[in-house]
């Protein structure tokens, strides 16, 4: 898949929206620069300055995707003095501001093996705007990575250390119970929990997870059974599984489980073994 | 348009939205096996689970698309005994679960004219999750078609009459009666209805619907007139007309229609002819 | 970027939002006639039958796009006798219905040279419905015109007067008052004005905008800072800067200035010179 003078794919993830014409602009900038680059737009619906919801998203997409040119934009610094970069990871290219959005993503990828900073001006659209580096910088130095161009080119290296680095969610096991906390809600409101399969494990005496699970959230405490799929409860009823990524979910048969408890993105969910569900509960 | 090995376009249908990645990692696997396909995304905002609106649009849009592989992922039983099925249509290959979702598309395209199981497991992203088979099976066996993989050699042959269907829309003319239903409404709020323009005509003496039709919806009954387009009536006026894909519509010349009678998919709407507009009506 | 026979990229731009088919039939259309072309969506979210939208839209966005052939379709007098038109201008062609969508974005190319009629039937797709001639027309003549066809062979040459234009947004300086409107609000809730840097300076005694601005909205008056970038004020407060299109914009540093100040589109806007900020006003 890797071309021997760059990428053959590049992919684009901002908070742009689609209402508007950003996303056709970087769109043209790429073209403009790499007319041989297919780009795989991830998302443009991140909430606007949501760099968690940003680099979640980046981190469970990334390794589902072709090597190639990945350039990320949620920057609510923009403007500012924050950093442009470009990271390599597993083969991949990373390219956004340094303020912890591709941290995740190059992690879930096997590990930044190094990191320049964009400092290039020769690469960038000009004039710079002090309000859209998406088009005047993040687009333009992706393309050039994608024709072909080396991170090297694009500025000196820095440290990994320096790099900007968001707080991981929550997710700890003690005690027998695993306390983590909702990481993403899709489309369809099952909630990704920051914790896995493994720590549901780790509450019992088992390599397994409990067939039955007492759930600890903001509005009150549930017992829900664990199971393969959301078939495995009736319709309507919720399920914890562990879901396409590989990360322990509370999800609801044919329903919205966001909705059912309430939950929002950050909520603590500590969960531990619970009575089975067969079994009547003592009062 | 047909490549000797294989086809150049493969369409998307889902209800995954685009808030989350779930849309690009679909590419993903796509291009991983088909790097020469072009997608065509069609849409991803069909609502959750909602197989007769994914079906709608499907049969709608197909007839529209160049000769190519189709994958539809809108489906409600992932992880559950229901099975995968590809199906050969009018030079076209549709690929999805076997839920009534590809059926009406199909024949939208002239009928099916063989249909396999998706039963190899060789073809699919391994590990196969229980909740994401847009990315772990069809995605990838749509690829591989799009490739130039035959149909035969994703799985065994089905008969067609065991192939799961929707129950069709309401659709019957009897005593001067057309009586149909809502079958899509669109952005603009115009309401498809399950009709055809013989139908209306059906309702009177002639050949051709009458000038002005007595419409009978849950909310109500209104006289509307039959007109070739939204601009037949001043603006802000409803009108009933035949819509572009073929099938009655009940519209508003600038406006909403379904907000305006209150409409929603699947409503009973009976038409008969009116009386004229420009006659007084007696009472 | 200009291919010998035609164009690379055709761009796309309507009111037809993502939730139909419509926008996937219009590329099957253009894809059947010009498989070479790659497409661009520059969005399909305008408002429906919202002209100024769709030309505020496209007028921002072409210019950051690559030569190409631009297709827009906003056209609530669909199926009356308003005509098509292929307008070029700076090495690009744009297509659409005559009704001023394709005015101002032409003009921000460097102007309109010829512009034709869409008259030849023979490039269309038929039957012609009344209701949609992004598929019937405007695609397939957009895709005729990037596979090499050329303007003259779709139709009469136009007299450039002829043509439909939407009213210009306000805009005047007079008596150290730049008056101007809301031209857009995109979605981080950033108002961006009919207003340039220039009128801002044209208020005050110096080729630069003053520090500080008065601003006079529906909903009241507040003084301003103006900066370079939203972070040069504090997080939560408003600024107005020069937007990455050149436009004076009213914004909010991490939050959304529409909504803090319940502006809309159109709505007016008068700039004065201001205290300075750090002045403490005299009641």
């Amino acid at each position: 898949m890797r071309d021997p003078a760059g990428y053959s794919y590049l992919s684009l993830l901002t908070d742009y929206g689609r209402e508007d014409g950003f996303v056709a602009i970087c769109h043209g900038q790429i073209l403009e620069r790499a007319p041989a680059a297919r780009i795989i737009d991830i998302t443009h619906e991140v909430g606007p300055g949501d760099l968690r919801r940003g680099a979640t998203v980046l981190a469970e997409t990334l390794p589902e995707l072709p090597p190639g040119v990945h350039v990320a934009v949620v920057d609510p610094g923009v403007g500012t003095e924050r950093r442009g970069i470009v990271a390599r990871a597993g083969g991949h290219i990373l390219v956004g501001p340094d303020n912890g959005l591709l941290v995740w993503a190059a992690e879930a990828l096997g590990g930044i093996s190094d990191c320049h900073e964009i400092a290039n001006p020769g690469l960038w659209r000009h004039p710079i705007s002090r309000t859209f580096h998406g088009r005047d910088i993040f687009a333009p130095v992706g393309a050039w990575l994608a024709a072909g161009l080396t991170p090297a080119e694009v500025g000196p290296e820095l440290a990994l250390s320096a790099l900007v680095r968001l707080q991981e969610p929550r997710r700890a096991v003690a005690g027998g119970i695993a306390g983590g906390e909702v990481r993403a809600i899709d489309r369809f409101g099952n909630c990704q929990l920051s914790l896995l399969r493994e720590d549901l494990a780790g509450t019992g005496d088992t390599d397994t997870p409990p067939e039955s699970l007492r759930v600890h959230l903001p509005a009150g405490q549930w017992t829900v059974p664990f199971g393969p799929t959301f078939a495995a409860v009736g319709s309507g009823e919720p399920v914890i599984l562990v879901d396409s990524a590989g990360y322990v979910a509370l999800a609801e048969n044919g329903g919205n489980a966001a909705r059912r408890f309430g939950l929002s993105v950050g909520d603590a969910v500590d969960i531990e073994p619970g009575e089975p569900p067969h079994t009547p509960a003592g009062g």
